[in-house]
C-alpha cells in the first residue's frame, strides 16, 4: 500500500482536547492485523444503561461486521456494551469466513469483558477480500481489557486510521437544567467517501441519557445533513458505520432537548468536514451551497453533482474559475434547472446570472479567489425554496498516486 | 488551454479509408474562432431528399445550437440540408447572445448554400460561457461553399476536434437487393464523456433511403446500446449532438432492413469506442460486461457504476487487480446485487465467486493480465437474465494534467 508521509495541508493545527465521557473507557493495541509498528485495534467498553444508535452504509455488498451491527442495533439496551474496531483489513467480501470472524471476535470480547454478545459491536476497515486474521485480535483482548482508560479516546482515533493522514476528533458541552452534558466523537476516513451513509467509521459518545429509539431518530436525521452531505470521490464503502452511544452517566435526560441536538449535530458536522479535509490528495476544502432549488432533495442532487464532477474537481485543483463546468454539472444532475434563471458565485464574486456571465465579473478576481485553501461555491437555481450544502475537496495528482498503488 | 502533444496510446494505427457518400459534400476552413493554425469550421451540404435524425444531450443546461437542432429535427424533410460545426467555442451558457449567434450563422449558411434555414443544423464545441465570434464563421462561408468536396470527410473529422488527440471515423457497406449502400461517420470527443446521450459530436452519413421517422427510431434505439454505453469521466456535455443523414442517393430503401441496421450500429459502436480510446489521459481501454442482472437496466447501472468509480479507474491505471473495488462499485450502484451470488473475472481469470475470492485465483495471474492495454472485466450477478456492456478508460495523471489547466 502507498505510504502516507505527509499530513493533509487542510488538517486542523492539532487534535482537539476532548472531554472524558463518564461511562466509557478506551484501550488500543498493536495486533499486527496488517500494519506493523502502529496500533490497529481499539476497544471501547460502555457502562450498563448505555443507549446505542447506529447508521450504516447502504451498500448492497456490506461487510460482515456491518450486517452484524445492523442486526444488533435496536435490540435489548440494558447492560453494558462494547465496540471493537480493527484497521488494515475490512473483513468485506470474505464470504462465510467473514461471518465466522465476526462471531469469533464478538464472542471473545463478550467473554473478556462480560458484555453480552448481542451488545458487542465491531467494525473492520482496510483491504477488501482478504480473510481477517481474527486470532491476532483475540489474542490481544486481555491486554486491551487491562489497558482500558477514560482518557484514551485520542489513542482510539489513531488506531482506527487507514489512509488517514491525521486523527479526527470533535466535542461539545451543553448545559441542561444547570448540569453539563458532554459529547465527544472520533472518525476515520479519507477515500471511498460519498453519501448514502457512507464511507467512514465514526464513534460518538455522550454522558447524556437518551432513550434508544429517540437517539436513533436524532442520529438518522442529523446524518442526512452532515455525513450524507460530504463526498471525496463518489465511492461508497462496504464498511461504513457510525455508532452513537449515550451512557446516561451524567444523570441528565437529553431526550428531545434542542440544545443537545444542536450540539450533537455540530460534533457530527465537524467530524464530517474533517474527513473531507483528509480527502485523498486534497489541497482545497470546498463548500457548495445550493439555494433556490425546486426542493431540498433537488438542491442536494445538484450539490453532489457539482461536488462529484471530475471536471469541476480538477478545475478547483488547477485554481481555475471554470464556472462553465459548474453549469455542466448542474445540467447533468437530473434535478430541475433553468439555464436562464441560474446564478453562480465563487465566494462573494458573482460569476454568472441570467444565463450568462455577470456583466461585472472579472476573471482575474475569481482567479485570485481560487488560490485560497477554503472555497465556497454558491449556486442559486432561481426556482424555489429548496436548499442544501455539501462539502468536498479537489481532485489532484495526489489522489491518483494514493489510489493507483493502494493494494499492491 | 493545455497543449495536446501526444496521440493517445489507444488510438487506431491510422484514420480509416471512408467511402464517399453520394449526396453529401464537405468543406473545412481556418476561421480562427479560438484556435490558430488549424481548421476549426466544417460545413456539410446534403442533397435534396435527405432524411436527418438526431439525438442530443439531456443536459438541463443545453447549449443554444442543441436547442435549435432539437426544434428542427423531425420538421420538413424535403429539400437539401446543411450541417455547420465549429470547434473552440461551445456557445453554451451565453444567454440570448447565444441564440442570436445561432440565428445569424444559420441564416448566413442558408443564404450562402440555398438550403432553407429550417434545414440548417449547427453544433459548437469548446469553451463554455464565452460569446461565439460568429462573424469569423460567417465571413468564411463563401470559401467553405467553393471548397465543398465529396472526398473531404477526413478533413471534417479534423476540424471538429478539441482536446481529441486523433480524428475519428468509421464506415460500413452493406448489400441490399444486389446494390451496395454505404455508411460513413465521424466523431469528436475525449472528455466530459458520459451517457445520457452525451458528450460528443457525431455525424453519420449514408446513401441509403430511410424515411425520417424510421431513421429517428433506429438511431435512438442504437444510441442506447452504443454512445450511451460509454463513459470517460461521468461528466455530460451541454453540447452533445449526433446527426444521422440518409441522402437516399443510392436509390436503395433501407427502411426496416436488418442488415442495414446492424451495419449502422457497428459504425456507431466503432465511433463510440474511438471516443473512449481518446479519453483524456487514458492508457487502458476497458470493456465491462455485466450479465445475470435482474434486468438490462440494472446491468447497465452496475456497469456504469464500475466504469465511473474513481477507485476502480485508478486501480486500472495502476495495473492493480483490485477486485474489492469492483465489489464496492456494485454495492453502491443502487441496483440489485447479492454479495454471495456475485462472480467477477478479469479476462478469462475467475477472481471472485460465492461471496469471496475464487479458490483457484492467483493474484500474479491477474496482475499480469492488468498489464495489457485492452482489458475485459466481467461481472455476473447471478440473479437473472439482464445484461449490458459498457466501455471506459482508466483515470490517470494525464486526466488531471489536461483538466486542471484546460481553460487558462
Amino acid at each position: 500500500m502507498a505510504t502516507i508521509t505527509k499530513v493533509s495541508p487542510l488538517a486542523p493545527a492539532s487534535f482537539p482536547e476532548l472531554p472524558a465521557i463518564d461511562g466509557v473507557r478506551f484501550a488500543t493495541v498493536e495486533a499486527g492485523v496488517r500494519y506493523q509498528g502502529r496500533t490497529d485495534v481499539m476497544l471501547a467498553v460502555l457502562d450498563p444503561g448505555t443507549s446505542v444508535a447506529g447508521v450504516f452504509t447502504r451498500s448492497a455488498t456490506r461487510a460482515a461486521p456491518v450486517l452484524d451491527c445492523q442486526e444488533k442495533i435496536g435490540g435489548p439496551s440494558d447492560g453494558p456494551a462494547a465496540i471493537l474496531v480493527n484497521s488494515g483489513n475490512a473483513n468485506a467480501f470474505t464470504g462465510h469466513y467473514g461471518q465466522t470472524s465476526v462471531a469469533e471476535v464478538t464472542q471473545a470480547v463478550s467473554k473478556a469483558t462480560g458484555v453480552p454478545v448481542e451488545r458487542v459491536f465491531t467494525s473492520s476497515t482496510g483491504v477488501i477480500g482478504e480473510p481477517l486474521p481474527h486470532d491476532r485480535i483475540i489474542s490481544q483482548l486481555e491486554a486491551l481489557k487491562s489497558g482500558l482508560s477514560r482518557h484514551a479516546i485520542k489513542d482510539a482515533a489513531r488506531a482506527i486510521m487507514t489512509t488517514d493522514t491525521f486523527p479526527k476528533g470533535a466535542s461539545a458541552q451543553v448545559e441542561i437544567g444547570g448540569k453539563t452534558v458532554s459529547i465527544a466523537g472520533i472518525a476515520k476516513g479519507s477515500g471511498m467517501i460519498a453519501p448514502d451513509m457512507a464511507t467512514m467509521l465514526v464513534y460518538i459518545f455522550t454522558d447524556a441519557r437518551v432513550e434508544q429509539s429517540a437517539l436513533q431518530e436524532m442520529l438518522s436525521a442529523q446524518t442526512d445533513r452532515t455525513f450524507n452531505c460530504i463526498t471525496v470521490d463518489s465511492d461508497t464503502s462496504t464498511s461504513d458505520t457510525l455508532l452513537l452511544c449515550a451512557t446516561g452517566a451524567s444523570g441528565v435526560d437529553a431526550t428531545a432537548n434542542a440544545a443537545f441536538a444542536e450540539a450533537l449535530e455540530g460534533v457530527m458536522l465537524d467530524l464530517a468536514q474533517q474527513v473531507v479535509r483528509d480527502g485523498e490528495g486534497a489541497t482545497k476544502f470546498v463548500e457548495i451551497r445550493v439555494t433556490g432549488a425546486a426542493s431540498d432533495a433537488d438542491a442536494k442532487t445538484h450539490g453532489l453533482a457539482i461536488a462529484n464532477s471530475p471536471l469541476v474537481k480538477t478545475a478547483i485543483a488547477g485554481e481555475d474559475p471554470n464556472w462553465g463546468r459548474i453549469v455542466m454539472a448542474i445540467g447533468k444532475s437530473g434535478a430541475a434547472a433553468d439555464r436562464d434563471k441560474l446564478s453562480i458565485s465563487f465566494g462573494d464574486i458573482l460569476v454568472a446570472e441570467n444565463g450568462w456571465v455577470s456583466p461585472n465579473y472579472r476573471e482575474e478576481d475569481a482567479a485570485e479567489y481560487m488560490k485560497g485553501q477554503d472555497l465556497v461555491i454558491a449556486v442559486d437555481l432561481g426556482l424555489g425554496e429548496g436548499k442544501s450544502t455539501v462539502w468536498t475537496c479537489d481532485l489532484t495528482h495526489g489522489y491518483i498516486e494514493i489510489n493507483a498503488d493502494y493494494r499492491s
